[in-house]
């Protein structure tokens, strides 16, 4: 069969030989600059083949070029079979940047298009400067999609809902009152939103558009003088529409936003992030407008919880261990018979979990990898790879949810069988980074990439490694990524703060073997203040024992297993009240002293 | 008394009147932006009366400023009293910076004037770019001094000296090559070189022009096409000359390199790092002239030590670590007698290190505090603080030398008597950090601001923190600090790379009371190569005991006990041979095991 993707290339050309561009790059993203896109954005996975979650398409008159990185290569080859793009491995020290291949490639002169409202500002503008450098010219007004690509699924227009006081603990008066001050601060008037999450937080409302992330599609203006949410006027009912009445918002169509923009009064003094909101939307500003760029003070607010949403929190995870404690003894009892996969294992967390109170859904899709395929990152079963389960070697599962007071998002890797000297040191070994980043206490202003190295050091020392983050902060019945913080090798500038959630996940991934991974969620609170300021230390949320038939006991230190005995003694004390007497003795043995 | 510095800022504000300045701002550097610079440019210091390393003065038609850090805030306090001057305290939330304060202090459209040449091309562009940006204007051409300051000291005249490839081990021709070769691919044909450490380096050459760093003044400039080193003609002998003309180095006087650049050739493709080159060299450079700006390939290339220094500095540790067995070996004998005083410990030191071979002089002035004092980090004894030992508490020593084949750079904390629980405990949790950092391992690609947390994370865990950083590049018979590596909070994108000198000095420091410091120089070096990459690792270089008396053993893990061990069991092995029967036998009991 012919790849499909051949034709819908030659018919881009033809629209880029219209326009006379030489290139045409397209990014995975949306207009919102989202990590996950609702079908209809989904135009590189469309022209190319290729549908992993990271990955740039480039098109010239005579070459295609698909870029993405390692999690992505063996799926990008396979899917790029018999299409016209070349797989460009990012991360290798032999592959150019896109930028780089394109001045390499293209004559001097040639033009390069971009459809500008799916790149930041600030991507959008390092292009073109660089371009420009090159004697290459961007243009940024080229949306071909909309024309061929003939069955292009419509943006949904699922409803939105309004997020109550009693999850969220902040109303919209009192949020808007203390971003209008920062702004104000930076000499701004009114601020323009385009990031779903940092929309669904501010306005407190969510929805369902984009599958694990509650969030609708829609941009917000808000400024002294008018507050305007530009939404499809399908997904706004009437308890909405009232309640956005009550808060003096008005409601324009989606597509508004650029017109509006074009027509702002000069008195209007705008608040942008540029890596949040996208190149045509400050585009459609006039040049004559006063805009002031900065980070979005939105983004660190949300990644502050307030009381109500840590309380949230902490009830969430009760449930979720309780879920967690039903489908783990499920497994551990139906293991041995030979029918289940690892996509039973997506089913029956779900299944689990949707039985407890507030579940709305998965805050991503569950990663069950049993033994090689735990090494595999990203991994998630299809039908074609689905492994079914023996009582043997380890399991890996990553699985979250969304709860309406919080979203969980957790690892655990247990052993089905015996395991070799060797798996039991590495998950030793990545216990102890856990743990290395669970008991650390660490002044004011501490970064991220200041403490990742007390969940890798144990790895380091034996020549082991894992290329991922060992923390992303997360959402309050929000996206399970969010910013502004982390835990990764990388700097950040942002200091971790008391009323930060993020994850601590170390992991060893032995290609081919197994992969190992333990995953907590931790918020950050305070510790101490002395003569040297104010300390810090993390608070661990999530609740589910740590598989000890996995761990080698010898490589462990005295505080360490007393911090795993502790925490083993919480999840018991908080779980067990809801559980059955099977289930209640199966975790009094699963949480017993190491 | 009358100020002095009152007479020398109404003629300042004379000229700036002729010149219709509303203010000038007077850096501490000069124009090579030297840490340490000559008397001559120390105008700083004799337009305000600070003489502190590290400060700015800023002068108005009305006012006058001087802003430096908490190390200074008592120095200055003090030796601005009676000046026209008010201290601006840095790093408190309450104070303005320099361009802030100007911005609120000057009507909009004044005239604000720097010596362009006290300024990197990078600074000065955006102290012009936020002036701009707030209405005010920046002239960089204003050189009141060379008029105003009567008694102005000469620029250094002492002669420089050819290093001989036996310390260096690498001809000039090598180096020319390899970084001729690093410009071609940044698309430059010439560099322009003004930090005095990179000439040196570069050019294998030495001066003596300034205190504790073996460095000359000149520039140099050097193209495909010519090599000039602009440097007064009394500096450079016979035999410097004769090098010279071999390396087809011509000679042009040090004031010339303004007109030189004036006049270059449009063939010239200068690369020109913006942080090392003045902003008036760079203005200098006609506009129709191709400028590369880049971070400076010799900064990456000096740090990284070759076969023949790494040697050297072995070799130096050796006499040191000697010189030290004597000193200290003076010291307790002596620290009863109720005469030796922090000067002394100065004195002392430098005597026993000139008896050392190769020995050129201090690499930066001996901190030696007594209890105390040694809580003050810069601390520098005079005759009005200078303290008498006493057989009781804490002696803090900071001390390092120039020898022809190394530099060296040691701080050892030692007990004068009994010491409380208190000043174990945190000279204990000190040399924890310091063998965390001793004993990491990591991989490829990590930078020094995140192993920090491993010098720190003891001393946090206890509410206690330094505020100065954990380790500073050092220079090979250079400047005792160098970039571009550095293990600090801040970060630092510079990975730690075999071949790099760094120092590895965690403490703390109780105010009032004493201070803790334990330091010694350590090489990055290849650990092993997995699936996973390349690992580093450090190699300590300095030799000398660390004090066990001080130690409260109970502390420590068997890990940390066994480092401790086996660094004394090396101190001896290459100290001792050298030794008298009685320096060996002292020696032998400060390296038994703890």
């Amino acid at each position: 069969m012919k790849n499909p993707t051949l034709d819908r290339v030659k018919a881009l050309r033809q629209k880029m030989n219209e326009r006379q561009l030489a290139a045409f790059i397209i990014p995975g993203t949306d207009p919102h600059l989202s990590e996950y896109s609702a079908d209809h954005w989904k135009a590189r996975g469309w022209i190319s083949g290729f549908n992993g979650s990271a990955g740039t398409a480039v098109v010239t008159m005579t070459k295609a070029g698909l870029w993405t990185d390692s999690r992505y290569f063996l799926q990008a080859g396979i899917q790029l079979e018999g299409s016209d793009f070349t797989l460009f491995k990012e991360g290798l020290s032999e592959t150019p940047s896109i930028r780089e291949w394109l001045a390499t490639t293209l004559p001097s002169g040639s033009i390069v298009g971009i459809d500008g409202s799916m790149f930041s500002y600030d991507e959008a503008k390092q292009l073109k400067d660089f371009l420009e450098s090159k004697g290459l010219v961007l243009i940024s007004d080229f949306t071909p999609f909309e024309e061929i690509w003939n069955d292009r699924p419509e943006i949904p227009r699922d409803p939105i809902f309004v997020y109550p006081e009693k999850y969220n603990g902040e109303i919209f008066k009192s949020k808007m009152e203390r971003i209008s001050e920062k702004i104000k601060k930076e000499g701004a008037n009114a601020f323009l939103l385009a990031a779903l999450d940092e929309i669904a937080w501010m306005l407190n409302l969510r929805g369902t558009d984009v599958p694990c992330n509650p969030v609708g599609i829609c941009y917000a203006y808000l400024s002294e003088k008018e507050r305007v949410l530009f939404i499809d006027s399908k997904k706004v009912d009437t308890d909405t529409t009232e309640y956005l009445k009550k808060n003096r918002i008005k409601l324009a169509q989606y597509e508004k936003i650029y017109d509006f923009l074009n027509k702002l009064p000069e008195t209007e003094k705008i608040f942008i992030d540029p890596r949040k909101i996208n190149y045509s939307l400050v585009k459609a500003i006039p040049a004559t407008q006063k805009i002031i760029f900065g980070n979005s003070p939105i983004t660190w607010e949300k990644s502050l919880k307030n009381e109500t949403e840590i309380a949230g929190f902490k009830d969430a995870m009760i449930r979720d261990g309780i879920a967690l404690v039903h489908f783990f003894r499920w497994l551990e009892t139906h293991v041995g018979e030979g029918n289940v996969t690892e996509i039973t294992i997506s089913e029956k967390l779900r299944e689990y979990r949707s039985r407890q109170a507030l579940y709305v859904g998965e805050s991503f899709s569950t990663i069950a990898g049993f033994n090689a395929h735990g090494a595999i990152v990203h991994y998630s079963a299809t039908p074609e790879t689905n492994a079914t389960l023996k009582p043997e070697g380890l399991l890996l599962i990553d699985s979250g949810a969304q709860y309406l007071d919080g979203t969980t998002d957790i690892t655990r890797t247990i052993a089905l069988g015996e395991l070799s000297t060797k798996q039991k040191r590495d998950f030793t070994l990545v216990l102890k980074g856990h743990i290395g980043i669970a008991t650390c206490r660490f002044p004011q202003g501490t970064r991220g990439s200041q403490i990742d190295i007390l969940a890798r050091r144990f790895l380091w020392n034996e020549g082991l490694n894992y290329l991922h983050g060992t923390g992303h902060g997360i959402g309050h019945f929000l996206n399970v990524h969010e910013g502004p913080q982390n835990i990764r090798l990388e700097e950040n500038l942002t200091p971790l703060t008391p009323g930060m959630v993020t994850s601590n996940e170390p992991g060893i991934y032995i290609a081919g073997e197994y992969g190992i991974r333990t995953e907590n969620l931790t918020l950050v609170i305070e510790d101490q203040e002395t003569e040297f300021g104010k300390f810090y230390k993390f608070e661990t949320l999530t609740l589910f024992p740590i598989d000890k038939k996995a761990i080698d006991k010898s490589l462990l230190t005295e505080e360490e297993i007393e911090w795993l005995d502790n925490y083993h003694q919480t999840v018991y004390a908080k779980l067990s009240p809801a559980l059955d007497k099977e289930a209640k003795e199966w975790l009094k043995k699963a949480t017993e002293k190491l």
